[in-house]
């Protein structure tokens, strides 16, 4: 398998850490894509995901997996013992919401402080954002506010059970990670006081998958330099 | 079980279709969420989704299921034998990348054009959406244009399968059937030259959990008029 992707951005880390926990590093054989040159909206990348962002994971029957949520989804199944995305159907319901909040709540606003509030990728990708207009950066600086303001949320949630789903963490306790990362590495102030999610952010970097690498192979500390 | 949401819209219709398919219409009381007057941004709402958007399945057990996705995974495992969430693994990675690109290239860029070029929904929902700027109304019609240029692609993977995701259905193709409708019924023209989705369209309307449904209870002619 061959996986599309850019070391350090927090898609990257998400599959990153989802191949550790299954085991599969060793099968996967990765491909650099420049974000900043724009190569992920290049004809040939977008012949690969027409929404044109990473990762993309090519099978070895030639299908091409975009989406973090799809990705997770085929590698956590392939040895038939899915531990990422649930077993029963109140699992994989609850899994897929929190999955999907940790992105609504979190990693899309970072994204939009990222791109519209400090604009880290520079110039070559700006013909695929929002059109220039007076108060784009103060909606990037509004965003990123959200993102700090929905972390509570997450905390709340996080003092009832140790994950998000759950007794066991799954693909939303990555994002949720990832999310944070992302967040802090574009340089956003989050607050100290939310303690459960500390301890939860405590408890996730101690897993298996995880222990060892965060700030240096899968999120680093700065992503607003180039 | 309990949904909150509004007859008409294009995530209930979504939700109402898996009901049909998986023979639980039977199983669900529904209540009405008033969209207009911001009633899924009401406190006891939030409580319930705090993404504040409607259908919320709320479970027996008194768990509530948000995001589509999640719903319709929990309600396709119910019986044991999913038919629209995929049973390989393959099959699952490519219905939950073909469900994200129907949101991604249809559904978020037709909420885009109801919201900020019509802005159907009027005045209580203002205070969550992105704030008053110069261009806002031109960026929602060039989000609606985005979603109009983005059905070709869909159009070419339909020329090679019957569905988005091979030779059944799949949330996928619910997903897209209701950005389709969605952005007609907001007053986006859908150009009438691709054929293949064309086809698709009337394959997807002749379906069981859909024949003789579309425009009446599930997605209505005119969005735009409160």
């Amino acid at each position: 398998m061959k996986i599309y992707d850019r070391q350090g951005t927090p898609n990257a880390a998400r599959i990153r850490i989802v191949l550790a926990e299954k085991g599969l590093d060793r099968q996967v054989e990765f491909a650099t894509i420049d974000l900043v040159a724009a190569e992920q909206k290049a004809d040939w990348f977008l012949a690969l995901n027409p929404v044109g962002k990473t990762p993309v994971l090519v099978l070895e029957d030639g299908l091409a997996l975009s989406e973090c949520t799809a990705i997770t989804e085929y590698l956590d199944n392939l040895d038939g013992r899915p531990v990422l995305t649930g077993s029963t159907p109140r699992e994989k319901g609850l899994i897929h919401m929190m999955q999907r909040r940790a992105e609504i709540l979190l990693l899309e606003p970072v994204d939009d402080y990222f791109h519209y509030a400090i604009r880290a990728l520079g110039a070559a990708v700006e013909p695929w954002r929002q059109p220039e207009w007076e108060g784009r950066g103060e909606w990037g600086q509004r965003r990123g506010a959200e993102a700090i303001r929905n972390l509570s949320w997450f905390d709340e949630v996080l003092r009832d059970r140790p994950f998000l789903a759950g007794d066991r963490y799954s693909m939303a306790d990555i994002s949720l990670w990832a999310g944070l990362g992302f967040g802090r590495a574009a340089g956003l102030q989050f607050p100290a006081y939310l303690g459960a999610l500390a301890e939860w952010e405590k408890r996730f970097e101690a897993l298996p998958a995880v222990i060892g690498r965060s700030g240096k192979e899968l999120l680093p500390q700065d992503l607003t330099r180039r």
